[in-house]
């Protein structure tokens, strides 16, 4: 029987602020290039008054990750908080709009905290340094998880940024429990080196008990494993799971899955903002795989859909996926 | 003496919500295509559930005037009202960051109306179609108007579809009389023609009393003086105010001042959204003249400025005006 869900995501629901600031501005200011950094409400506030004009766009790495998959079509759901503020309207109307089914409780209104945001700070080469306001998301309990929803799914993918969070591992382990009683199966991204190094021996023991499909990108896949040998790291991942996807930054993407590894080269793009590359890579991966398309053919989509996202400021893609596709020729036209 | 300030903008102060739509999408939603429809906050809330993903950046017609002047290095203050809410906050924030002063107190926190915004349709074609939920803007009193400030002003600008205001015509007098009183000069921009429709006798006197430069487009100028005869409109405004500024679309834009009239080309570019094309023309004319420049060089820096604007979605400049100006040699770089 077909399942409602191709795909169910849970985690961090933000707005991203994307302003351009150039490397003096972020050594003047203590950001760390390049990766994500949390940020409390204080924080988050002075670091506002000095950035230059910014422009706002729904975001949260899951959020980007199944807009995508529903972009494509995918029959997708979204878990993750925000409050009944104007910036948590912003972020629900957007990733209903995309076509994702999306009604996870707004935080109680007595909270202190707003919607949560990250500040997005492009550098010139379009690298970006994310500056993140959890606010509302952190808020996200197991009561939020519905449990006939994660057995409709047949993939739960959860976001490692929520890793972060107070009641998230067991919101994730009651989400993976439902799915996995109903025949689902569960992928976990891994995010981010630190965030790997905040969490290491969580994500490592969920991996070994829950994770059929791993994604993340060399530097985290390193970071886990705590080696300098790629190979190496890979073919232990590959020992744990069922499927490893591991992006590659302009070496593309490797698959490896039961013995097997598949290389999917990067499109070639002019990179302007490149947030969202690894949140798309998966989107397009997820929907190729519930899809019915072979592993390597997955890992083609993904790159092809990261480069889209890369291409333009913002972490939700703009031009039509499926269109792309069939250009490559991965899909009929 | 040198005024403090070289421009100082007055008008509607808006978060845009840009989103992608076709025509038949306008069609069903009663939308008018291309222009800007006033609509209230049911209209506001419905709409926007049934528009696709949107991104949120800084508008207001003036406000990107201004904010044009002041990315050029221009000596500049804003007036225009938000409420004390995150739509606000990032109004102010964003014309702040660009070295604007601005300092219009909140609207009173107990006022049903949320800080104002316009949901901007960008069709395929580039075209944007406008629906403008006024809100807290349009509480503007006369009492906002900072006296001094406005006789620091060289010139002040004045956004026409501020007309729709209660209290604004004699706030817009009230900015008037300090400037002209200490020395500076009047512009305004008719806005659109639909605006004119509803305040052509308004326009007409403040024209012919207050008014030293007059931005309009084609279809304002033909709607205000009611001709089909273009050149007999354009002569129609000149005799009545010191300088005339109409854009032409695609023909660039026609000068006019003291019986000499000049021509500047419009700077060929693919147009992704049309929104701030005629705001941008105004904030680089109005930094021209108070830099120094001739009338001509005014509307040719006026036809790059619009160029680079409607090269992307949104309408605040992006990229660096004054290398866009080195560029096409109007400026020694």
């Amino acid at each position: 029987m077909t399942k409602k869900y191709q795909i169910v995501g849970i985690g961090n629901a933000l707005v991203d602020v994307l302003a351009h600031a150039d490397d003096s501005f972020l050594t003047e200011n203590g950001i760390e290039k390049g990766i994500m950094q949390l940020i409390d409400m204080d924080r988050a506030v002075d670091l506002y008054r000095k950035i230059g004009p910014a422009t706002e766009i729904s975001g949260g790495s899951a959020a980007n990750t199944i807009a995508g998959a529903a972009h494509l079509g995918g029959r997708t759901a979204y878990v993750g908080k925000v409050k009944d503020d104007q910036l948590g309207a912003i972020f629900a109307h957007d990733i209903r709009a995309q076509g994702v089914d999306y009604k996870t409780e707004l935080a109680a209104a007595d909270i202190e905290q707003e919607t949560g945001r990250c500040i997005v700070l492009v550098s010139p080469c379009g690298e970006r340094s994310m500056n993140t306001y959890l606010g509302a998301t952190d808020f996200l309990h197991p009561d939020d998880i519905d449990v006939a929803m994660m057995a409709n799914a047949e993939w739960v993918y959860l976001e490692g940024y929520r890793f972060d969070g107070p009641d998230s591992h067991e919101a994730f382990s009651k989400a993976n429990k439902a799915c996995i009683a109903a025949g689902g199966k569960i992928s976990l991204t891994l995010s981010d080196p630190f965030c790997v190094e905040r969490h290491r021996d969580a994500f490592r023991a969920m991996i070994k008990s829950d994770i059929d499909l791993l994604f993340c990108n060399r530097d985290e896949m390193l970071s886990m494993y705590q080696t300098d040998d790629f190979n190496a790291a890979l073919a232990q991942a590959a020992a744990e799971v069922e499927i490893v996807a591991c992006t590659d930054s302009d070496n593309g993407a490797h698959i490896l899955s039961k013995g097997q590894r598949w290389h999917a080269p990067a499109v070639p793009t002019e990179i302007i903002d490149a947030t969202g590359a690894g949140d798309l890579f998966a989107g397009a991966f997820l929907w190729g795989l519930t899809s019915g398309h072979d592993l390597e053919t997955c890992g083609n989509m993904g790159c092809i859909a990261a480069a889209e996202v890369i291409s333009h400021i913002g972490a939700r893609c703009e031009v039509d996926l499926m269109a792309l596709f069939q250009k490559h020729e991965f899909m009929a036209s």
